[in-house]
This record gives structure tokens, C-alpha cells and sequence, in this order.
């Protein structure tokens, strides 16, 4: 197994009985998931997707993320929420969120089209300039809103820098199989297609075509990361939470929320995680928050955040508990020196490295934490690597469909994602809002 | 007045007498803050700051700034906690998120010693290699272990790459007045030293040479900075909240924890304010999250995160509220053009600027959010500049102080941060701890 959960940091909050209390509402969801009979089964393709992909176009993502790597110097990503934080958060663990400072040889890969901010787009534009570049459009529909400006202003920007015909090689389109603007335009200009799946929520598509044509074009070995998935999904088969860490993922963070903690604070010592977090929250926050339900999901990178929301973690509000990720080996070491002034007293560690350093930081905050009534679950994992990140998805992403079918949600639902959506057009004045937007207009006390 | 509050947002959640209500509480604060009678009343440095900080100082400052934008191509700040959070977030809002990737004919400002993480380091290592370095470690006591870590480092990195002699022109040092080893080691080596003030408390640092150096290095005008500050300053001086909005806020905020709302999430729809969101949270995580209490401070772009946390915010469990920030001009702006094809239907917006377009999504955001059971709290600026960022800084550390005061707690304090420091030197076999280890090691099961 790659992901090992130990609940053990956090005795004294979880009794040895209540993991075991909640075994037949974890053997529910399993089945209800298992035999597609559960809300939201018109969304199971991520299950098998580790076994089932498409093995052509698998072949086809990697030639064209190889023909990137020659001939482009900054491949613009478009796409928001599952179409960009997956992506972005496994190169980032897996190369560095510096990646585009530090890489030489190979493509930038830059994002745009997941917010409304020129300035962002501005930035995006800037960092283009007298550069070789492609752009990678990530949308079902084609109409969302974010993607669709961005890409109106970078295939603009390309067909006047390189032309319409060379533009056209330059302009990768991942969308619907079938149907569609984004789909309609490509077949029209002769776009390369690839395909999100009817059958897997944007949440959920970081290991289709989505997510892995930035992740090869920047370098990663998606083979791997498609490997790691699969033994995952080998490995979590059984229902039993002794045997199923997955499952028992999901129990024991179903136990914290149902005694009072209302957030779940996602922690790594590693900077690296950073986005891999934010890809967390957006599964968990999406598929639970919902009917009134679901934990909050917040993430910290530690020690640095010790420094800052550390105090609040000791010693504030007991409302959260941590879900820590360690990795047995870091991508890179580094051995402290003997100083014989020694002025900053730090000789006692000469001779350590900071994996030893930051893993003993890892183990006094743990302790610390659950001293301040702050209990932690942590989820190892041996190395940060394709393989090993490939299982961690499926991990989250199973632990993620049980714990909502515990929780009684449809885990892959987004209801409330139109809300806001439906009032900005009306307010916009879009065709067919009308009396909508005298009602919000009257609101806003205009 | 620079910063602006509406409560007209949360209407239906505060109802009119609450504020009021709250008076004679603010007043106590006030009058605890401003006779210096309050618990912590050693860290009131930073009320008057804006107008009685160290003109000769900060003329160093500058002259500093102006020579290393001359003779550095990387300037490595060195510094965890508040002597990192704070000038890598005036950075970010005033040049932009990529400024590295972006700038040109000045340096780099990169940031090691905020974890310890070797990774994070090695990465910061590689940006330097072939760079003409300077470094400016920021360390009151000069012994915390993250940067005392990164400050070895570096400065063996640099002696290295160019001697003794010129290294030493290369390392400017923030730290205590008079005491400590990095003070003392400066005035050894005749490193540059600018001053950690005794009565700023670390989160309350940025408009002190802690931040001011390297906001100046990245080519911000500080002294607009501060004008904004000295402003705010003048602005908040009357205990009347229907005269003072950042009392105001402080009381909003805490009427909606007495509410039952658990967690303040912090809002933006430029993502140039990302890191002044980690600011705050540091500013009041760390001056409220005491005593079993606080408003756990968590943050989101939108509309980024309205396509992952959206769906929570809309409609899971009802203990958020919102602090949204809107900023009349962004940086930049970016006209929707109109297309011919249309197939992505947005024609409906051509000849918009994206800053209507963004400010519309805020419009129907903070309405569909209400409609959800979360209130929003607004803060206006009309521009994102040193004056208003300046004036903003003040009006959130007014706010907290007050806001800290009516929670009955030392806003000023930090007790908690030392015990996962206490657990870590213990588990590192640090001398002096061998009893706490022993107890330790036993409680990890060794």
C-alpha cells in the first residue's frame, strides 16, 4: 500500500469503538457505490478510469505533450475549477510550485481563464511576449464563462502573432466528445480534441485528458501517476475499514464531524502540496458542502503557518481537526553544517538533514496539537512521486464518494455552483434574464 | 476615507440595533487600546508608527533598496512568520503575483526560511545560481529555527560564491536594536542592520523595516505606503462606529461570532490579493485564536474558488461569513471584443471591460450567498496602490486590536506558538529538554 492512515496521533478524541460503530454505514456507501444504485451515478467514471482509459488517446496525449516540449516556450492552460487546480496541483508537487522560474528546457506552463481579473490575464499576456506559444482550452461546454473570455483573447493573440493556419496547430481543445461550441469550432478549424468524459465530474477528471496534457507537457511521467491510480483502486476493494484505509479515511473524518468539528485543516510540511490542498478542498468542499451539510475544508503548509495560524490551531476555537501528509522522502535533502561561532545555537542539529529536522517538527506539532485539544489524522505516503500521487488521487477520491454517501449528499452534484452564475448574467443584462435582474437590481438598492 | 465598510450586504443577518448594541464594547476597547491600560500593552508600538517610525532609518531604507535594485539580480529574504508574510504580500498586491516571472530591470525577490522544508531551500538555491545574490535576514532574536537554518545557508552560499569581503556587503540584517547574536554578529562582520522595534510584535511588523526593505527592493514606494498608514491613523481616532469603519468591522466581525458563524472567510476577486489574505490570517488567527477562542480566518479568490469552495459557501453548513474586498480600479483592464461566430454565446458582453464584468460577479455572488444563509461583510478601496494598502494595513490592525480586546484576549501575544517549538527541540535532542523527551518519544509509541 502507498497511503498508510494512522489515527493513532489522534487517541484521547477517537475511541477505539467509534471507527468500528461506524462500519455498516461505511459498508452502505460501498455498496451504493459499487452497484451504481447512489445519487449521482450518472458520475461513476472515475472508478474505473484508472483500468478503462482511453488507451488511444492516452497515446495521443503524450505524442502531442511531446511536440509542446519542442516547439513551445509557454503553454497557456485555460480552464477553471476542475479544469485547472488538478493540473496545476500535480506539477506542482511533482516538479515545484517554482517550476516555471526553474525550468530550462521545456515549456512554461501558465494558466488562465479561472478568474475574472484582467490583471490576471494581463500577466498571463505578459509573460507570452516574443515567446512560442500554445494553448491547451479545458471546457465540457465551451461556454463557461472564465475559459470562454480567455480563450476569445488567446486565440486572438495567436492568430495575430503566428497567423490563422499556424495558429491552428497551436490550439489544443479538451471538451465534450461530441457536442458542443468548444467541439463544433475545433472540428471546423481543425483543432486536436481531446476528450472529459461524459461520466466524470470536473472534480474528478484530473487523471483524463483534463488534467494529463499539462502534467506531460511539463514534463511528468503520467504512465506512473495512471499506475499508481489503478493499484489504488486494486487496493480498496474491501469494505472493511481494518483492511481499507480509504474507507477508513472517510470513518474517521465522518467521527470528527459528528463530534462538532466543523473544518478540517489540511496540512503538509512540504510547500509542494500546496495545490494538491487546494485541489482537496475543491473535491471535498464540492461533493459535501451541500444541504446544509459538510466540513469545512482549509489547508496550511506547517512549519511556516505554525508562524502564523499555529496559534489559533494550539490554543483558539476547538472546532477543526488536521489531516496531515508525510512523505517518507522528500524529493531533496540537505545536511546542516557546524558553525563554530555557533551564534544562533543551532550546532545541536548539526550533522541532521532537514527531512530529519522537519519530520521531528511533524511529530512535536502533532503532539503539541493534540495537547491544545486539536486531534490530527495523518496519511503517510513513501516518496513524492508519479506513482505514488497517482494513488493518493484515488484515494481522496473514493475516501471523498463514501464519506458523501455517508454524510447522505450526492457526493457528485455542484447544485450550488449555478447560484451565482444566474444572478451575474442577469445583472449583465444577458438575453433571457430579464426579470431577474430588476429583482436583484432592487436588492442592491438601485 | 480610503477603506469603505458596507454591512448593507448582510442585511437580514445584522439587524440594526446589533452594531449599536455593541458600542459601550467597542468604546472599552478603544479606551483599553489607547490608554495602554490592555493586556499586551507592551506591543503598542505600531499605533503611532505611521508617524513617528525612524525618518533616518528609513532613509537607509531606501538608499539600501536603491543599491541593491542596482547590484542584485536575486534578493533572498530570509524570515518566517511576520518577517515573511507581510512584505511578500505587499509585493504581490502592489507588482502582481508573478512579479519574479515578470520582472526585468530589477531583482528578484525570493523567500527562503519560512519552512524547512529542503526542497523549498534547494529550490531557492537554484534560483540564485549565477545571480549576483544579496540576502536580508529577518530575525528579532536571530536563534528562530527556520530562518537561523536558511541564514546558514546563505550566507556560506555567498561567502562562497564571492568571498568574505563582498559578502558582507551583500547581507543586511533586520533584527533587535541592540541585543541578540545576529545583532552582534553584524556588528562583527559590519552588516548592514536595520531594526525589529522591541514594541512591534512580528504580525505587526510590515510598515517597519521587516517588510519596508524588500517591498522597497521590488520598486514599491514606501512612503506612500506610510502616508496611507498616517492616514488611517487620523481616520480612526473617534470610538463612534457610525464615524469609524474599521471599529465598525471589529464589530460586525464579532457580532457575527456571537452569532454562532465559526469562520471569517476572507474574499477577493483579484488574485493579487492572495497573499494579503495569508496576512490577515496570520493578524488575526494569531491575535484572536486564544483561550479556546477566535474566528478561524480562512480565504478564497473568487471567482477562482467559486468553481471548488463555491458550492460550500452556497449551501453547506452555515458557519461562514464573509469579508469581501472590492477595489474600484484594478491594475489593468481588458475589453471584451465582439466575435462574429459567437459560438461561445458571450457577445452579450462585448464592449464591457472585465472589471464590470468581475464586479458583477461580485454582485451576484454576495446576493446568491445571502439567498444561501452566508452573510458577506464588504471593504472598498478605489485603488490598488501604496496609499490605500497602506491605509488598509492600518485599518485591519486597528480593527483587530479592538476586535482582540472586545474578545477578552491579549491580542498581542502568541503563547501557543511555543509548543510545538518546546516538542520539536525536545524530539531533536536539543540540550536542556532530555526530561520532555523521554515523555515524548513514550507518547509515539518508541
Amino acid at each position: 500500500m502507498s497511503v498508510t492512515l494512522y489515527t493513532s496521533y489522534a487517541k484521547g478524541f477517537l475511541r477505539s469503538h467509534e471507527l468500528a460503530a461506524l462500519q455498516p454505514q461505511v459498508t452502505a456507501a460501498h455498496e451504493l457505490l459499487h452497484s451504481g444504485n447512489g445519487l449521482g451515478n450518472d458520475f461513476l467514471g472515475w472508478v474505473d478510469l484508472p483500468v478503462n482509459y482511453d488507451k488511444e488517446e492516452f497515446a495521443r496525449i503524450e505524442a502531442a505533450a511531446a511536440r509542446i516540449r519542442r516547439d513551445t516556450d509557454v503553454f497557456v492552460v485555460i480552464g477553471i475549477g476542475g479544469s485547472y487546480l488538478g493540473a496545476r496541483a500535480v506539477i506542482e508537487f511533482l516538479k515545484s510550485p517554482n517550476y516555471n522560474l526553474l525550468v530550462k528546457e521545456a515549456p512554461q506552463v501558465v494558466f488562465a481563464g479561472n478568474s475574472i481579473s484582467a490583471d490576471a490575464m494581463n500577466d498571463v499576456l505578459a509573460l507570452c511576449e516574443g515567446k512560442r506559444v500554445s494553448v491547451n482550452v479545458i471546457s465540457k461546454s465551451g461556454t463557461t464563462t472564465e475559459p470562454a473570455i480567455a480563450f476569445r483573447v488567446f486565440r486572438d493573440y495567436l492568430e495575430k502573432t503566428v497567423g490563422k493556419e499556424e495558429a491552428r496547430r497551436r490550439i489544443y481543445v479538451t471538451t465534450d466528445r461530441a457536442r458542443g461550441t468548444l467541439k463544433e469550432l475545433s472540428d471546423r478549424e481543425g483543432y486536436e480534441t481531446f476528450v472529459v468524459p461524459d461520466d466524470v465530474g470536473g472534480r474528478f477528471s484530473v487523471l483524463t485528458a483534463v488534467g494529463l496534457l499539462p502534467v506531460a507537457v511539463a514534463g511528468c511521467d503520467i504512465a506512473a501517476l495512471m499506475a499508481g491510480a489503478a493499484a489504488a483502486r486494486e487496493a480498496y476493494t474491501d469494505p472493511a475499514i481494518e483492511v481499507n484505509d480509504c474507507y477508513r479515511y472517510a470513518a474517521a473524518r465522518h467521527a470528527m464531524l459528528r463530534r462538532g468539528r466543523a473544518v478540517e485543516l489540511m496540512v503538509s510540511y512540504e510547500p509542494r502540496y500546496a495545490l494538491m490542498s487546494e485541489w482537496w478542498k475543491q473535491l471535498y468542499g464540492e461533493s459535501e458542502g451541500k444541504d446544509g451539510k459538510g466540513l469545512f475544508p482549509a489547508s496550511v503548509i506547517f512549519s511556516t503557518d505554525l508562524h502564523s495560524l499555529g496559534q489559533f490551531v494550539q490554543d483558539g476555537s476547538n472546532i477543526l481537526f488536521e489531516t496531515v501528509m508525510q512523505f517518507d522522502t522528500p524529493p531533496s535533502d540537505l545536511t546542516i553544517r557546524e558553525e563554530e561561532e555557533n551564534g544562533d545555537g543551532l550546532n545541536f542539529l548539526a550533522g541532521k538533514t532537514m527531512a530529519e529536522i522537519n519530520r521531528k517538527a511533524f511529530e512535536g506539532t502533532v503532539l503539541a496539537h493534540a495537547d491544545g485539544d486539536t486531534p490530527s489524522l495523518v496519511l503517510q505516503l513513501p516518496k513524492m512521486d508519479e506513482y505514488n500521487l497517482g494513488y493518493l488521487i484515488y484515494f481522496f477520491e473514493k475516501a471523498c464518494a463514501v464519506s458523501g454517501y455517508m454524510l447522505g449528499v450526492n457526493p457528485f452534484d455542484q447544485p450550488g455552483v449555478e447560484a451565482y452564475k444566474r444572478n451575474m448574467f442577469a445583472l449583465l443584462g444577458k438575453p433571457g434574464y430579464e426579470s431577474e435582474r430588476e429583482a436583484l437590481e432592487k436588492r442592491l438598492g438601485r
